[in-house]
């Protein structure tokens, strides 16, 4: 109550920003195992109660971290769709590839493991409610790169028989298929390979006209 | 050691097969949180040594028990490729389907949730290990679909700049993506879909000679 009051900003966007920061940190020295939401509490400066009224645990508070970095990237159409996917698609992947190493580094098999995706994914599974915000949060950002396919399919650079729904699972999917399950790399040279391939797929019929 | 000798086929193997049967029937019914393997080795009547001289922790026996639920999916090669994928897949992910809901009948989420998939996940990601039987248990196995692409590209049912790999990533993928990530249906029409367009998307390219 005898708070200074912070003119310019809303208390609690800050506080939400503060915690996110430090949550960011934490988890990037710590990794999932040892990311307690105590600690978030008291590097933010923030009181426990602040912190636990917005997110109750600590799977809640990684959903809106993850969020957050995924917002990060940009979805940018300049009308070149291979391009943009490309962009968009290593952007994700490296991303995930962070994710990967998050508080194993010098870890030996840092490189092939899943890290924290897989304990979201696993916490998506056991908690019916961090399962709804997961599936929220990955509907809210993949209408993005959903729409760039729609613009494309209507501009005529994809076959008007394509699902862009489909083809973007065939895109995030390959990404997310070798991260969490064959713990294959995900690199550059990976992801405009398969870039290239999906769309090579997605061209539209040539018109075999007879003259 | 006075245990009547069985004639006819070797101990080990037999004991194998009835942990893996009891296995599967308390995974069924008690989902992964209260699937124990010291009650495992009741079911099955061995010595909890014997099951942990073979399976050190619930996640390993799980991983085998997964590769025994994936070997009894035939992979056909017809020389149809379209059906031959569209058959495989779907067994594929009808047992997905089978998996989310391991434990949870009856639980309104169990339709969303990807259940003991993600819980495999989670535990490849954080015990080195476990994650290494998963790269090496879907490494085997999909040896067997990679296969049949490869052979469908031999015989130019694909065209020749595909890489049968990333295909199937773009297949495989896109489910472990709907069940992981998204937690959209995998079923019947999905599937015939997402094998209908990725085919179309590989189908040789039309040769387009001027007459």
């Amino acid at each position: 109550m005898t708070s200074p009051a912070r003119r310019g900003r809303p208390r609690s966007e800050d506080a939400g920003a503060r915690i996110l920061g430090a949550a960011r940190g934490l988890l990037t020295e710590r990794g999932y195992d040892r990311f307690a939401i105590d600690e978030v509490a008291a590097r933010a400066g923030v009181a426990k109660t602040t912190l636990y009224r917005r997110w109750p645990t600590k799977d809640h508070l990684l959903v809106a971290l993850v969020a957050r970095v995924q917002d990060e990237v940009d979805v940018a159409d300049t009308g070149d769709i291979r391009h943009d996917l490309t962009v968009y698609l290593s952007a994700v992947a490296a991303g995930l590839e962070r994710m990967r190493r998050v508080g194993r580094d010098g870890a030996p098999e840092a490189g092939r493991s899943a890290g924290v995706v897989a304990e979201l994914v696993a916490a998506a599974a056991r908690h019916p409610d961090v399962g709804e915000a997961v599936r929220a949060l990955f509907a809210r950002r993949n209408a993005l790169p959903l729409r760039l396919l729609e613009r494309a399919r209507a501009r005529g650079a994809l076959d008007r028989a394509v699902s862009p729904g489909v083809l973007f699972d065939q895109l995030a999917g390959a990404l997310y298929y070798r991260l969490l399950i064959t713990g294959a790399p995900i690199g550059a040279g990976y992801v405009e390979g398969l870039v290239g391939q999906v769309l090579a797929g997605a061209a539209p019929a040539p018109r075999l006209e007879r003259t």
